[in-house]
């Protein structure tokens, strides 16, 4: 598939054209995988300094997608049909939240992939998510 | 638990505070369900005229822990630990977002709840959710 | 879909023959919902007088696969992709286990469905699952 | 936690005493991880020469339960209280399935895990889940 790979960079400028409110940043891809970085931001904090459940969720979907795309070129059209999170440690407020996604299955209609979630520096990771899009048929 | 029942507005007016970046408004409450309201703004739209994924967890978390509150009290520590969701028709762009929330389980330790959720006036879900919120022991 | 309607006795002949091992009676098929009964054998057991886990999870995909099946036919190669599960309460180990379907999605290539589960004669469900089975384009 | 580590043979033997119609054979724990082997009998297949998705559960299940026994001994009231499969390729009929599981945060109420499922001398995974155990809190 290498006509189709896509750098990190690309990724990302895609992101920013293609979904305004995203903050996150491609760090890496290739080999069925993709990091994302988010630098977190004041709405993404809960009370007792950690981060909200749903900006963990934002990461988990944006690095799926990443990979997904990195893979089959960038088909905006791709949509998640299925996520699933497990919420593990309590993130740290002051971190960047990592997502680190790892393709189970790239099939021709449905990709499965399966995201460890960290705070930047922590080796535990602070959720644990699978998900599954489904890509158009015209690629 | 008359004496720990919370009402819709006790609620939305709880979110406000805890979770300044809400902007959700707990319409019904009771009976161990909870209909929260989401005003779609911007930052919640993707390309093709729809809504974001996060955006529909986040209703979907939201939901869930009004429901929970509202039988339990407004109790800040209860957190998230797992979170399951089926996309399943693609939202209307200028639609506010509304997610209901049933209590299948309310445990002392373990609270579950099942989500639908519609683009306002549509009453085909545009995704669901089962929820699983962990409660401080101590309340 | 009135020509590929399918009837409750259909679906448990179909079952028996496709699926020996399968012990399960497709009760009541519908308007998008199953009912799928398990009369409950000592292979389903645990110690502690309960259910095996395995067990429910056999009768939530069951009786998505029957509510799916009285929709569309009987189309023997529709694949589960994706089950969530969630237990709630101990099942009774004397008592058949109920799943009760119902379709929340039933797409060209996706269905979607939840289904509830009962331990024969109470009303409040040991478990809740969604789950989605893909289905072959040809139909 | 050296004085409640468990052995494979010890886990097996356990499974088979607690869990009479358990087929399943604990290879190897270590590490907060389990291999698990299910022998494939009749009453596992489905027509088209496949496995059956409940006995993919069962492995899913199974190896969860078993990283989980190797760490905190051997406590026969450890209950699933979630468990999210995505099922990923058909697997061969005539192989064993193989689940080796890692556990991602054991906890003193919870313990989430996640499970790679495997038809015998093939390293594509057929299944992968995740899944959440509730410990009794007196050990």
């Amino acid at each position: 598939m290498a006509d189709t790979a896509v750098t990190a960079a690309e990724l990302t400028t895609f992101f920013r054209r293609e979904f305004p409110q995203s903050r996150g940043i491609v760090e890496k891809v290739g080999g069925q995988s993709a990091t994302m970085r988010l630098p977190v931001g004041d709405g993404d904090l809960r009370p007792g300094g950690t981060i909200s459940g749903p900006t963990l969720m934002l990461v988990a979907d944006s690095a799926l997608y990443a990979a997904i795309l990195s893979e089959i070129g960038l088909v905006a059209l791709a949509v998640t049909t299925n996520l699933n999170i497990n919420f593990l440690r309590k993130p740290a407020a002051g971190k960047d939240i990592i997502g680190v996604c790892k393709l189970i299955k790239l099939g021709k209609l449905l990709a499965v992939g399966e995201v460890a979630i960290y705070s930047d520096g922590d080796d535990q990771p602070v959720a644990h998510a699978t998900g599954t899009y489904a890509i158009p048929p015209q690629r």
